[in-house]
């Protein structure tokens, strides 16, 4: 079982990830989380060229990176882990890249499409959760602490990549799940559950 | 302009590429001379991932890094010099790419294809020397010097990455010179100005 949690920054879905793997560590199954771009130290590597604001990346160097650091995350980590009967809870996937390069970027659709094939092997997660919440809300939750590279890019991209996630929810309504998350955190985890309810 | 130098280590490619940016300089021509991966800060982080023999990377994970090396190196440093009317000499371009991850490692050839297209923008080198030398001629000029990762992977490797490259010099022989290189390397550098002169 792959299980993400997607949305733009301050949504909530770190919070949620997190429920979730105690809920289930109590109910006895045995569960991982990563996040991504990260979650080893190679893929370690790669964010930290990724958000560095001294390197100034074009869009396909970006999503070049993050399929990259995908790749080895998929081989090393995930599907090992999926082939023991870990549950796998990962903090963003490619859903993640399609809105932010596809949608945010302004990256040719089928090229980033075609690049998430390719760095997964054609794995895809059995149910996404998609945290929707407005901009303003995710700052606020976000606080103060430093913006890194991608987080420094500005309003009008992060409406897009909103916009992009609502759009894929639709699109791919039998794999995510838009939830409204400026609701508390416990109704949030609440629906998340309705949803895993029979699955797990 | 822009040319490309490829073939396996050993072949004399280096050594051809600083006599004709020597030969060029000499003329008069503003040159630039560059190698991949690699030619930049960024460019060289990644090249030190690439080759660290620590680093157990799958060939999708090396396919997708080469292609985001390549990808900044284009944008910041190629097309902006051919733009300034500088001739571009490379040490390895996406032929490599094709040779290595492609007929070496066995990854699917859309794939390659496709990530070239997307790294490079549809940039192509207007003329590319792919100098042939068989393995054991490769290894001998090599010497002892101490292998890097993608240099330990075996004879096998290394003659479907020859094969390869032949294969390329064969499909696109509009832009790619196969040159006996097993001769002194003056006699192939005759033969690479013979097929630049009236273009440059």
């Amino acid at each position: 079982m792959f299980i993400t949690f997607e949305g733009i920054d301050g949504c909530g879905k770190t919070t949620q990830l997190k429920k979730l793997a105690d809920y289930l560590t109590k109910t006895g199954k045995k569960v991982m989380t990563i996040r991504e771009p990260g979650g080893n130290k190679f893929s370690e590597s790669i964010r930290e060229l990724l958000l560095d604001k001294s390197n100034n990346l074009s869009p396909v160097t970006e999503l070049l990176l993050f399929e990259a650091a995908r790749s080895h995350l998929v081989e090393t980590v995930i599907k090992p882990a999926i082939s023991d009967g870990v549950i796998v809870l990962s903090d963003r996937f490619y859903d993640s890249t399609t809105a932010y390069q596809g949608f945010g970027r302004g990256l040719d659709m089928d090229d980033v499409i075609q690049c998430n094939a390719i760095a997964t092997g054609a794995l895809k997660p059995d149910i996404t959760f998609y945290l929707d919440v407005p901009l303003e809300v995710a700052a606020q939750r976000s606080g103060n602490r430093e913006k890194d590279r991608i987080e420094l890019a500005g309003n009008s991209f992060f409406e897009r990549v909103r916009l992009g996630f609502r759009e894929l929810a639709k699109m791919e309504s039998h794999r995510i799940i838009q939830i409204d998350a400026t609701q508390a955190a416990e109704e949030t985890f609440a629906i998340i559950l309705s949803h895993l309810e029979g699955r797990l």
